[in-house]
């Protein structure tokens, strides 16, 4: 019986032993858990800065092939790209001198901007355009029209619009367009995995 | 008694096995730390590669957005956008026939910089300066100086600063300013949230 | 005896506790590692859409300077940056007339390529090139070469190939090229600790 209970007590302590071993390796880990920062959010959050025919077009490929891949797609335009978005069709009334020349000189939506080289008087640009309907690659209507239904979000910056003078009624229609500031995007922009700046 | 001691028995061996499956788990939960790649660091680390004057203000709203977030901002300054940093007041001394050469034909400084686009032989960039003004939108000077009191980092690439000739004594001042190479800037920009290169 | 026997009764329930104890706490862990989002991998994913001199450059400073860390570097060539990947001494035949048209205007591999700013006629071109010798900076050529040499794996994007009516047989000779779709970049891209559009 003695013996029985001197190996009882020997066990007893072996396992606070082991006990004291496993809560000392769960506080290690616990620490060590703490300094592991989480990783980003499966988010794709590009800066669109150009107005230029083929950066856009890149862009749009980019954003929607993310979202093909099961990653969500911002997409943050700001100053020369918030003229792609304005709609060929739509007036803004109100506009100061300034407004009413930067209005006049910009392009007036995504049918009327250039490629960044190679543009040749619109010769190359429109060069590109027949190519790409004889190659099957999508438009950039037809991008913008794949990336509504696929809900790649659209930010436009405000103080571009602001700058550029254009007012929030002669911009296009589309699903997912919201107005907002830099931080908005940062935001957003910062847990992403993927951030580009076209 | 002896139903006793067969009773803790028992409840000895249960635990021993709840302990060893507290253990196993413990184990396994190790391994899955380890595989866990640590999270970026809280800073963005911008390449302004661009001299132009729309680029280069659009990395000093992105960055001191970020810092306004609480993030850490570190730009890269090279190629033309090496001149953007030169001080239009200073002048540096014993440079070889094509440093004089690169160091007139290059913009001296941020008040020398160019739009991209519609610069309109300078009609374009005054414009845009003026509804910068207008719209209240801070000037690159004042970029700089909000840049400097946040306590963004600005970097000069050593490669870019020898092709073009430029010496240190040319460079304005900044609190944060460090001339390093491309090494320093990757290593910094490797475990960021965010990287951009405009 | 009996003492003896309470006193272990007290151990045993202290222990009971204090391992359900270690059991909560190994659950809470549970649950808070598997909300930790992997890191991402230790990967520089670079879209070279610029086919300019002074940007092909930077890339390759870049990602050649990313493997020199440790890191793993992949290049997607796309839009303008194919152009960078033709071999001056190959030919293609069998183009259509757009094709033909395209592979005359764009500049036929990276010894033709100019840079972005300041070419003046190729003149400001020939000047960096001879700095570059100068100032020990390595030349585009070899750039290729050191980055075929660091195992940097270059990715034609076949979209843009197919626009430009580019044939695979007058690309360089290069060890890790390959012909890929934006889809097969991204998958890599997604997961990389950095990505930059050049």
């Amino acid at each position: 019986m003695g013996d029985v209970m001197v190996q009882k007590r020997e066990e007893l302590s072996r396992e606070t032993v082991r006990e004291g071993d496993l809560a000392k390796q769960l506080e290690a880990l616990k620490r060590q858990v703490e300094n592991i920062k989480p990783g980003a959010e499966d988010r794709m959050s590009i800066v669109v800065f150009s107005g230029d025919l083929d950066k856009v077009l890149a862009a749009f490929i980019i954003a929607t092939g993310a979202v093909a891949m099961g990653m969500e797609a911002v997409m943050f335009f700001t100053f020369w790209g918030t003229s792609v978005l304005r709609d060929s069709k739509k007036k803004a009334g109100g506009k100061d001198l300034m407004g009413k020349m930067f209005g006049f000189m910009l392009p007036k939506g995504r049918n009327a901007i250039k490629l960044s080289k190679m543009n040749m008087a619109g010769m190359g640009t429109g060069m590109m355009k027949s190519l790409m309907k004889k190659k099957n690659v999508a438009s950039l209507d037809e991008m913008f029209e794949m990336a509504a239904e696929l809900g790649v979000k659209i930010y436009i910056c405000e103080m571009s619009m602001s700058l550029m003078g254009f007012k929030k009624e002669e911009f296009i229609d589309y699903p997912n367009l919201e107005y907002v500031g830099v931080a908005t995007f940062l935001e957003q922009a910062k847990n992403s995995k993927v951030q580009l700046f076209i």
